[in-house]
């Protein structure tokens, strides 16, 4: 018997009307066989409503009383759903993180599944019940409620479709899958049926957020298929899979892009071991994240370095660096607020040559300067101004054979 | 070191104002040097939109759903006073149910309490914690979360108080005590200082509905002092308590009434054994409360029943009786729904002889006609015509010695 857990975000129980039409797909589920399992967000906005009553009483709200309040959310949402499903006939029952043996560790409101002990949930769906599991949450050792951060329910849906070994753990969501990049950019963009779960996290760490990486890197390390697909079509949407199970592989997979990036340079700081971490040390430590980071030596005893941090991290960042290269003497530090980062990615590029050297030339080809360039097994990205984002992405596009024109028309 | 558990019904955290109000008086007692846990109901208005919600779904919603649902409304409200404490500089924690280790039966919406296990909540309390609890609800055997029916966090409460072996559970309500009649009706109604828990039980069962009767009734058992006192002025409010306790006592603590009730006389009726609950057993089937009952002789081989009802159940009763009366060929029935009781309560008439005559002959000079009458070890009840119910309560007060002129001007 198949066996699927479906996730639900919260616009697809933010009302009466939304909860009715996320029980016809659970329904819809059931009536074909499928042994199914719910997970499900809080009613959209209820969390920031909450979060909202805390921050008018104290800045800086306990981590554990924030867990207790903001866990109400899914409770209210998951008993809800189970109403409405009671009411059609189904044995429906929803389940806490803690009810449901989502264990985590001890950090509230960034808490990790340390594991699921899901006997009771396993006995009532192998019973014919749809179990509705409130995402987001777990419980702790102590026997505190923990939640797993914003977006945490993917994370929670893709635990529970391991611990039950189900077959695939479907995410519903306002988008019908993931594109070979923006359409909002490349009207052409065509929808990927089949990534790889690399794949996938390369393109979320690129600007398309459209399931959490933690979900992702869960799924690909236990090798549990995720469908995310739209929660208003009942069309399919876009698999995330093992990359062995993708039987035909174009040399990229899509085209990502992020504009919220800056870039600092240093120039001329003496060349000696140890430089880097000099660096880079005092920014980690005020809790600024470094992206691309590029190192050439310039003139005999100096390097320049490059990095790139996100933009709302730029002025801090500045600051920093400047008073490092004041006391280590480097010639200089630059700042640019306005670039942009455009990447390709696609496990084929491994067996497919000559895919940087394209994309060099594409871009050359539209007369786009690349100021920065780092590459990883599947992914090359490139730093440009940010006036040629969109033109970039359209041209490589364009040059990768994605544009869905054909597809359409065949 | 005194210990103490405080209640804070719905109003009490109804918006954060008042939640910030409520934590004043949780700082003073902390302050005093008092070991101090906190028992919370929902945000008023909350539980009812939670069910508002249910029933947009379904006419009927499972009993273990409605309870998920309807407990996030404690569990948000203890976690913001939590917040709040903690703001001041507190140690404070919410607990729910589960947590705090109340356990109840399976009964759904009105589950009751098989035993605290308070380990954690004690060994925080004698740490300097400020545990506070979420009212109105437990955990099953099951895991399963619970609620104690409406009113159910006054019983959560004093089941706490005797878990941790506190000195007194203290309640704050909207009113600053019990008083020994209707304020409304007797301008000179004076606060009760002590009232036994009898007392309580029967002010209550007459109207005086300011404390839970479950609540009453668990402290009495494990003799836990109840301190009924108001969350808008710091007095000294009612202390509910063991009779041996209350040094002098009067022969009455209170007169207490009740305008909703209906009558119903059967005229008749062949008297044989059986005959009471061959009428009483249909109407108890049918859910219907019979408060009072007198049965006379009247002539020879029949008699005469009379009985009370809520008003709201008087049609039904009514419609029930004399489908009996039918069968049995009783000579008439007949109803009366203008009828409403008083009684004058107090552990004092055990000791005092001539109680009864002192308010038969009171109602007499009022020339108010006594319909029925019932009694107690505590308590004189008679049923009157509801337009005298104001001047009874007022005359018995005076009677009995209870206007406050005296003590006012003393």
């Amino acid at each position: 018997m198949k066996r699927v857990v479906q996730k639900f975000g919260g616009t697809s129980v933010g009302s009466l009307e939304r909860i009715q039409a996320t029980a016809d797909i659970v329904e819809r589920s059931v009536q074909e066989g499928i042994e199914t399992a719910v997970v499900v967000s809080a009613m959209s906005g209820e969390t920031n409503r909450l979060i909202g009553l805390a921050n008018a009483l104290c800045d800086d709200p306990n981590g554990r009383e924030m867990d207790q309040l903001v866990s109400t959310g899914e409770q209210v949402s998951a008993a809800l759903l189970a109403i409405e499903l009671q009411s059609r006939g189904f044995a429906a029952h929803s389940y806490t993180g803690a009810q449901a043996g989502l264990r985590t560790d001890n950090s509230f409101s960034r808490a990790r599944i340390v594991g699921v002990e899901c006997g009771r949930l396993l006995e009532r769906i192998t019973l014919g019940e749809v179990p509705i599991l409130t995402g987001f949450q777990g419980v702790s050792g102590q026997g505190d409620v923990t939640t797993l951060g914003r977006g945490g329910s993917d994370t929670s849906a893709v635990a529970l479709a391991i611990a039950l070994k189900a077959d695939v753990c479907d995410i519903f969501t306002d988008v019908d899958g993931v594109y070979t990049t923006d359409p909002r950019i490349v009207p052409s963009a065509s929808k990927i049926k089949r990534i790889s779960y690399e794949e996938m996290l390369e393109m979320a760490s690129q600007g398309a957020k459209v399931l959490q990486n933690r979900s992702v890197e869960l799924a690909m390390r236990y090798q549990m298929p995720i469908h995310l697909r739209s929660s208003f079509m009942d069309v399919p949407g876009t698999m995330v899979m093992n990359e062995d199970d993708i039987m035909e592989r174009a040399a990229i997979t899509g085209v990502a892009y992020n504009r919220d990036e800056a870039k600092i340079t240093i120039k001329g700081i003496p060349d000696h071991p140890g430089i880097a971490s000099a660096v880079f040390g005092p920014i980690a430590e005020a809790g600024l994240n470094v992206d691309v980071i590029v190192q050439n030596v310039s003139e005999v005893g100096t390097t320049d370095i490059t990095f790139t941090v996100p933009r709302s991290d730029f002025r801090q960042a500045l600051k920093i660096v400047r008073g490092i290269c004041k006391d280590m003497q480097a010639r200089d530090v630059m700042g640019d607020d306005h670039v942009a980062k455009v990447s390709i990615i696609g496990v084929g590029m491994r067996s497919h040559s000559g895919v940087a050297s394209k994309m060099f030339s594409t871009l050359a080809g539209k007369g786009i300067n690349i100021q920065m360039i780092t590459t990883s097994e599947i992914k090359i990205t490139v730093v440009v101004e940010e006036q040629h984002v969109d033109e970039a992405v359209r041209a490589l596009h364009t040059a990768f054979g994605l544009d869905a024109e054909g597809v359409a028309a065949a």
